[in-house]
């Protein structure tokens, strides 16, 4: 827990310099337009400890994986998000002193992340061994109009005339510190000079995506005294200014760098491409491009801001969550997906995870046009006979999918085989985005379309994976890992029963629904798939006899098999030199403990809370909540959406503000390693889902507020399906603006209201 | 399953040379005498598949561990058994062309390993490409009086005149295959030639085990044709003789080396006591080292053969069984124990596993003096710190000690959670071994010197692992693996239940006994460890109130919570193609499988079948060994036992055979890594146990003949306390030879009868 970052509305502030928070900082101020995108290292040296990271979306690397001894059906590699061309690098030396901020004390040091305008900012002032005082300015942004480009400003101005050397790189000689044989991804690495621009090309080895880079600068200043080389370097290029500075002249320096990569344009011309845009940026100017940035920004803000009147913690808090999102995808590009930590770290690679699908979909759903989340859904569809492979190797037959539960390209990549073989929960929070897309935005030909066959696979996975129980006498699953994988290779997981029952019966009802509605389409894919009517039989007998743990004492579902014979010792009563466990205790201890990492019955009662009533969400709240330890960064914000709902605002309050500044306080002692991009998502849910109790059932959209007690309002706009809302709550009142689309009903805790086009609608609700 | 080894009661024999099984026989025909031991490389080039292995006891290397994702706890390294210098390499050209089995088709090739005289022989003839016929004879051995030696003899003769040249090496550019991070393990490595001697010296990194070599030759011909020529290379040094040699005419060379460890001499004088011991061995010359080769293993034989007349087969796999057990451990250095694959191959890291305790005892107790055994559990006490040690890192208090799954100086160095920190079963292995030998032994002095020690720290240990299950109202011990390792992480496996509750109860009975008849000892013990009565109290709270799972049923014991949920189809419907599971199946396919990979709750039933009647073991044999896939080496051993013991003697015979010949025919598919040596004294124990039925209860011998319809007697020495006898069994008769030792009572089915000393007598038996 750190708490360093000064509240802001609308931007991330560090006040002194925090050296000891540095690899912290490094992630929280980190910038990216969902196509390229860094953590916020800083341009001049640094000897400190630091995670140097400048990563391109899609750009990857099969690294070999390390793995003790080898399992059956193991992936052969891992695959990671790779650390890309630097172009951030600028050395300035004064009077032959190197600044290095590490060595050096900095004066009035200040951090900002301007999110408003989509800026990293940074003023503090040295002095050097020679006592002179020096003021420096930097900025800092990727834009969002041009997505290949990259702008760094600096200022720079002195106490007394000095002699400034900088020395700035565009280098290829990048690193993954998580590289698990200290291999170079990279090969085939040229660099050079060409007139006045920098270049850098190269390979990474196997996948062999192509890059090119070209940087080309800008330098300010009223006298002519500096001169200007450019030359080439190992693995990079390299302009070096020799600046007779005066006193309280100022030295303005511009560097614009596009990297262009195969992602996006044919290799031959990525050179040629990288070249011409940063000449463009370069031409357009720093002051047109920072007003482009500005204008981008505030588009996107426009569209997906959310409000909080009567407290700036919370308000700064919702901003950057949204912020990195956006910064980490924008939803053009289906081949994309979104990495735990985005593009502000290595760990868990910059694959895709059921992160997605459970907490970023309805996120992206809401707030963007609905091409987006349906990117998301096609990237599934796209990776469906990569998943009907992973479900071979494992000796599932006919057709059943497994998705992999980290993937880059479709292919399983991850090797614990507790996750990877059986954290197979995962295929239920893809087939539930189906669901949710289409209840979402009413696209009911997404299912005839992608959905179905997806469905398909996914069904027929869980009717060979569970098996019925002679003793018993009903169907079971065993050997799974649930989402708290602070359990292994447990039996009957009742979340993972119950998502199995689920995607049985969903598919079931999509196959009769098409083949009534669309019978010609669905015997393609009956065609396609081999599918057969016996199929559903079997599935019916799963699904009217599932197994689900349960004890009737306390009329609770069991999160497994035998979880009682656990010693249920609360969390509070553990002490807080043992926290976070998993840092603490040895593996085995807390397998065998109560504790739970993140929501996993609970987490069953978030996707299917319809099922049950109020003293039913109570119970299982009361019952799992005090267990939880929430070392997962996906925990707090389902837990504070049921917090509201079952009333307890309180609760509701405090696991916002955990989700909300889980890398902003640095909570969970790992923001160092990246921010928690994916649980960002999480934290709008506990807006939008939680205190606004958003929800559409039967193609109605629900809102049934019910916001803390110390905010004044809420204010967000969404998109929902034809109409694009804005929507006020307030302590007793909610007002609708429908800005765009059609007339519209919507329904308050239980009161329906129809809001005009163009109009506003502003209601009292008694909450039931 | 390969069947290419030839029958034969004291040699094993391959005729014909079987390229498609190179690996397999570098395996079979491993020699060593408990100090060095070697796979059978060819001397001379094999351009084919190989894994070239020359191992030194004790002399280990802590390779860094690869873990995909770290977990609290684990290790830092995985001990390997090192890959040490090389001495057997012998190139030999003929005009020019390198003798290569690979590129060659040998003629009337045999390779023999003459277990009666401890010798690997191979001869051979090849037609070079200028036909000239070469004859070929091979002789190695590692000498078992002089622990560092080992000799090569090599005859060449050839039809037509033709010129030689012979590169014999000795070389330190050694390399594991299983080196995790393809390092070289060897340090300061230095070579030369110092007048007629090769020499190497080097030393471990890190561990800091320094060797010498040195190697002499001798070259006996009849004419002075030839020369020689001695040079250093990089890591290593080379004799180069060059021969003319004429039709017919034999040549002889002869290579005595001497390797000396630091485990055995100080670092200061290993060079020249290798070369001494080198040059002794020249001395002493060949025919004089055959025959004390042969002296030495008739010494082994005459004590510890085990003769079974009718089935060559049955004899030769015994035979084999014994000679590789004494290759690999003589007993006589207490910081040396037993790989699970000895000299044989790097697999495993030539550590000790729980397979030491449970399978190797007994065979060295009934075949050696009796210090061998003590030896065995004095290397346990000696590494009681680093038990404790091991079991705080996990989490345990106060003196409770795990020791590790796999260690080579007491500290755990396996690395999958899975084993190292849940299959704590290893804890009552240990401690039955002292309970083993003192039960066999008579020596109750043990006890109080050191096995009250061991017994407190692991009786501690599962004190503090179980808990009371306030669900259950009962003592629970979740998120264990069984000796099954097809089952991971499970709840109340019965095995590690009971062995828990066993180690408890026996421990508080030895404490009592001590603190009655050597209340200082005790006091001494008592004070040391800081034991307090109190602790018995818990512990029997714990034994009178353990759960275990139990189905009223079929009244069986369950091997852990849920089993009767799986399915439960016999091995026998499984199809050849998905055999051995572990090599088809994915890890959870084989986790939520009943599949056994060997004895679990059975091998419960075998160290504690005096608690169980006739009845219950046949219940328990007839539900769990058709699910037992016997994948594990340690596997079949146990399960002929407990058919020999139930009167199924066709499974009994099918099972010592599977055992008996697990490596000489390959049944596993991977005697190429090595031979299996722990589970060859489990061979030992389907006689003596099994077919013998040798038991020693309230210190009395017991013999409970059952030998198999196609044998016609059993015949085998034993020593047991002060007496030294040889045992026959027949059909219907049992006769004790006293050859040493006072008059004893031995009980046969039940019937008593006395053998007075230096007499046979033999008796009538009749099974109950």
């Amino acid at each position: 827990m750190k708490e360093y970052i000064k509240i802001h509305p609308w931007q991330i502030v560090e006040e002194g310099f925090h050296r000891e928070n540095v690899k912290v900082s490094e992630s929280v101020f980190s910038i990216g337009n969902g196509r390229m995108g860094q953590r916020a290292n800083f341009e001049e040296d640094y000897s400190g400890e630091t995670l140097q990271g400048s990563y391109l979306a899609g750009v990857y690397y099969p690294d070999k994986t390390r793995v003790g001894w080898w399992k059956n059906g193991y992936p052969e590699y891992f695959a990671k998000v790779l650390n890309s061309v630097s172009w951030n690098q600028i050395r300035v030396e004064v009077d032959g002193q190197v600044i290095d901020l590490n060595q050096m004390e900095p004066l009035n040091f200040t951090r900002t992340l301007d999110m408003k305008q989509g800026l990293l900012k940074r003023a503090y002032r040295v002095v050097t061994a020679k006592g002179i005082e020096l003021e420096f300015d930097w900025t800092r942004f990727v834009s969002m109009k041009r997505k290949n480009l990259g702008v760094i400003a600096l200022s720079i101005k002195a106490s007394a005339d000095c002699q400034i050397n900088i020395q700035s790189k565009l280098s290829g000689d990048v690193h993954n510190q998580d590289s698990n044989y200290d291999e170079f991804f990279w090969q085939d690495t040229q660099a050079g000079v060409e007139g006045s621009q920098l270049w850098v090309t190269q390979e990474t080895k196997k996948t062999n995506f192509s890059i090119a880079a070209s940087s080309l600068h800008n330098i300010v200043l009223d006298t002519n005294s500096y001169t200007v080389n450019l030359s080439t370097e190992d693995r990079g290029s390299l302009a070096n200014f020799n600046v007779r500075l005066e006193k309280n002249q100022e030295l303005q320096l511009q560097k614009y760098t596009a990297v262009c990569s195969s992602m996006y344009g044919p290799e031959a011309e990525l050179r040629n491409s990288a070249h011409a845009e940063a000449q463009e940026a370069s031409h357009v100017g720093l002051a047109a491009l920072l007003r482009e940035q500005s204008q981008e920004w505030a588009r996107i803000w426009h569209n997906c801001d959310v409000e909080i009147e009567g407290d700036d913690e919370a308000q700064q808090s919702i901003r950057f969550n949204i912020f990195q999102l956006f910064q980490t995808y924008t939803g053009d590009d289906s081949r994309l997906n979104i990495g735990p930590k985005g593009f502000t770290g290595e760990k868990y690679g910059g694959s895709t995870y059921w992160d997605t699908e459970a907490y970023c979909l309805p996120f992206y759903l809401a707030t963007a046009p609905s091409d987006v989340a349906r990117n998301l859904l096609v990237y599934r569809y796209n990776q469906l006979d990569k998943a009907i492979e992973n479900a071979q190797k494992l000796g599932f037959t006919k057709g059943a999918a497994l998705y992999p539960m980290v993937t880059m390209n479709g292919e399983e990549c991850h090797n614990e085989w507790e996750i990877t073989f059986e954290e197979i929960h995962r295929n239920g929070a893809i087939a539930y985005a189906v669901y949710d897309y289409i209840n979402y935005t009413g696209d009911t030909g997404y299912m005839a379309e992608y959905g179905l066959e997806v469905l398909l696979g996914i069904s027929r996975f869980w009717s060979q994976r569970v098996h019925f129980s002679e003793n018993k006498q009903q169907w079971v699953m065993l050997g799974v890992t649930g989402p708290n994988e602070f359990e292994n290779n447990v039996n009957n997981n009742w979340y993972t029963n119950k998502f199995a029952v689920w995607c049985l019966n969903y598919t079931r009802d999509q196959i009769h629904l098409l083949q009534k509605e669309n019978p010609k389409r669905f015997a393609e894919i009956a065609s396609k798939t081999a599918f057969a009517a016996s199929e559903i039989t079997r599935w019916d007998e799963i699904t009217s006899n599932m197994y689900f743990p349960y004890d009737a004492d306390r009329n609770v579902y069991l999160q497994q098999d035998g979880f009682l014979d656990k010693e249920l010792i609360p969390v509070s009563q553990l002490s807080a030199d043992q926290r976070p466990i998993v840092e603490h205790w040895s593996w085995d201890r807390i397998l065998r403990s109560c504790y739970i990492k993140q929501a996993d019955v609970l987490q069953g009662f978030y996707f299917f809370e319809d099922e049950f009533d109020l003293d039913s969400h109570k119970r299982h709240f009361d019952f799992y909540e005090p267990l939880t330890v929430h070392e997962s960064s996906l925990s707090p914000c389902i837990h504070s959406i049921l917090a509201n709902k079952i009333g307890n605002s309180d609760k509701a309050y405090e696991f916002y503000l955990r989700t909300a500044r889980l890398d902003l306080n640095d909570i969970n002692n790992d923001t160092c390693d990246g921010c928690h991009i994916t649980s960002m998502a999480g934290t709008w849910m506990t807006i939008s889902k939680g205190f606004a109790g958003l929800r559409v059932r039967d193609g109605r959209l629900h809102l049934s507020p019910n916001i803390p007690q110390k905010w004044k309002s809420i204010r967000f706009n969404i998109r929902f399906r034809e109409n694009y809302l804005r929507i006020s709550l307030y302590k007793e009142q909610v007002e609708v603006e429908n800005i765009e689309g059609p007339s519209l009903l919507i329904n308050s805790w239980g009161v329906d209201f129809q809001v005009e086009p163009k109009q506003s609608k502003r209601i009292d609700y008694a909450k039931k």
